[in-house]
């Protein structure tokens, strides 16, 4: 029996781990949950799953809960809130493995505590690998632990390189939709409206990374999470487009062999495969080869996703440049989703930013924080610029 | 170093391991050698490599070689033959690894006594596992010694098998071209002349293999092989259609996920595998991904290719079926290659055969001799029959 905590347990990598919970009751216990806003969720995932202790964002809303939890007669549960209860809630003794699940910097403090407390971690948070991934990675080594990634495509090329030693990898090929404008002129880019951008031809999912994911700055951020996690150089890191999303990622070994991984596309598979790790749990996420007739490939246009050629550089210079490109595009998005920037102007933010940015290596996590608040000013300023015509 | 035995030197898959000898020279030491008929090659291949044994098909070549090494100053090389002299190469004491890739029964007696004798094999031989499966795996078993598959899709099977135990795996996919009638109308089949049928779309291959990839025989084998050589039920060894021949198998595990192997269609490329494992060792056969632009896939119809049901019907009763299928097939397809029958003669004469072979199993190699003769002399007297309209 492993023992859960779920940190971001009503997000949808949340949802996901509660339904396989659901379906594997004798192999996986909640122990604790932490959630941010969503008072609604939080005490029905009470109701149901009994965590030894649940953490909300906020204190008033952690009083909330807990009246609400005793007026249906539960005081067993501990209810505790902001980042000290999420690092309470990844941290206690009895947890096994901690699902990091929590969006944004918000869910690197305690990742990084869990990881140091030994945890074993199933990863779908990004920031924990593209802002702190040296100070995790360099954690986790220290610590002995597992980080294994929950997202399709590094959970695609952990299953994959089971097929050699790391030494034994040549190069890691993360699959990506392309997205929307895969095959869109580079001359229509700058005219790109928010609503055409949201609009993601294979995934459901939130609004910036749909945006990140039209930018192909989803995939870069990937490139730089493989970096971090299979201790990899950019060059090693490729992309290729596969608009059916149906190989989820490969990895060629310097025999030449390449393996590559194919499934639903159903973030269930790659929870249960990092939960189970390294054992396989029998399941009913069955993907139908006989119904598989055509995969196709291209390589991506760099010239058409600025995004993605900014990561490899970000990447390959590390430390404060990662956090500037995470932070960068996070305010970008939301300038862009506002009307306030064009499509094209999400990278040239990021670019200037970027510029901005000292290649140094942050120490801690708060330097972390510190350096991803400093990126978004600056972020915001460059915006103020641009708006006012000067960068356009 | 690993030091080697080659079994079949002057074949096709002899050539491809020499190959790689001579790129990994210090890696890989060619310490005895066995041929069959091709005199000039042999002799080449002692000039070149200086075995310590060579065995050739008979004694009047041996003394020939003999005789043309000696006018070289070459008298360090035991020249041997026949199946004792073939037994002698793959079990000499310094032998590390057998490759075992003589065409035919031939090739079983030799790599039987190579599993006795404890050595790790690369097997390329068919008949090892087709015809005498239970007793090379029982064997091998018994000697705690590797069988590593040499054809391309049981070697992508061992590549993607790493992914898991074996207790994980759900079912094998073997991926077939299909051959050059897999788009054919089933009412055209009994007219395929024998130059169809020996034009293949992707493999330049011997006649005996390009008309058992053209009835899907050759998968069906191969089925009968992975069920061997996995400890697979025929029902966990699935067949697809697959015309690029770029993946070249995939592994589907009780979680869902799926690996698939993708590399050049190069024999070099598994039987490095092989020779290396569980090592990778850098090479230049490289598969170019950034070409990749489609692949397909589809199921293939059994009531358009017989041979394959039958196949998975003897695989199923195993023993000598088995030898039967493989007996069988071969008398039927060159008696179709000579004009006696027609392509749907082929299937006809062996499901005759299979009528008429008892389930038993052999519990020695001579037996299975004994049965692989009594099997062709039946299919001799079914194509007999057919010949004369009996059964046409």
């Amino acid at each position: 029996m492993k023992k859960l905590a779920i940190l971001g347990s009503t997000g949808s990598i949340g949802h996901s781990t509660l339904s396989i919970c659901e379906s594997f009751p004798d192999r996986y216990q909640v122990v604790s949950l932490a959630a941010g806003q969503n008072l609604e969720v939080a005490f029905a995932q009470c109701l149901r799953w009994k965590p030894r202790v649940i953490s909300l964002g906020t204190e008033e809303l952690a009083a909330a809960l807990t009246t609400r939890l005793k007026a249906e007669g539960i005081t067993s549960i501990e209810v505790v809130h902001g980042t000290a209860g999420t690092i309470h809630a990844a941290t206690l003794p009895e947890v096994d493995f901690v699902v990091s699940a929590i969006v944004g910097v918000a869910g690197l403090e305690a990742t990084y505590a869990a990881v140091k407390a030994g945890k074993t971690i199933g990863l779908a948070n990004k920031e924990c690998l593209v802002a702190a991934g040296e100070l995790i990675i360099a954690a986790a080594h220290q610590h002995n632990i597992a980080l294994l990634p929950i997202d399709s495509e590094h959970n695609a090329v952990h299953q994959c390189m089971r097929g050699g030693t790391p030494q034994e990898v040549k190069q890691v090929w993360l699959t990506a939709s392309g997205g929307p404008f895969r095959n869109t002129p580079l001359a229509d880019f700058e005219h790109i409206t928010p609503a055409q951008a949201l609009k993601h031809p294979t995934w459901v999912m939130g609004q910036r990374i749909t945006i990140d994911s039209a930018t192909m700055m989803n995939k870069g951020f990937e490139v730089i999470e493989a970096c971090r996690l299979f201790s990899l150089p950019p060059a090693q890191v490729r992309t290729i487009i596969h608009p059916q999303s149906t190989v989820h990622s490969l990895v060629e070994f310097v025999d030449g062999s390449i393996l590559a991984q194919i499934s639903v596309t159903d973030m269930r598979l790659p929870i249960l495969y990092a939960l189970a790790y390294p054992e396989r749990v029998p399941s009913d996420l069955t993907f139908d080869l006989t119904a598989l007739s055509q995969l196709d490939f291209s390589t991506p246009d760099l010239t058409r996703f600025p995004c993605l050629r900014l990561a490899y550089e970000a990447a390959e210079a590390g430390g404060k440049v990662c956090i500037a490109l995470n932070a960068a595009d996070e305010i970008a998005v939301a300038a862009f989703l506002e009307g306030h920037i064009p499509f094209l102007g999400i990278p040239r933010t990021i670019e200037q930013v970027l510029t901005l940015t000292s290649g140094s290596r942050p120490s801690s996590i708060s330097e972390v924080l510190e350096a991803d608040l400093a990126a978004r000013q600056c972020a915001r300023e460059v915006i103020a610029r641009q708006s006012i015509g000067v960068l356009r």
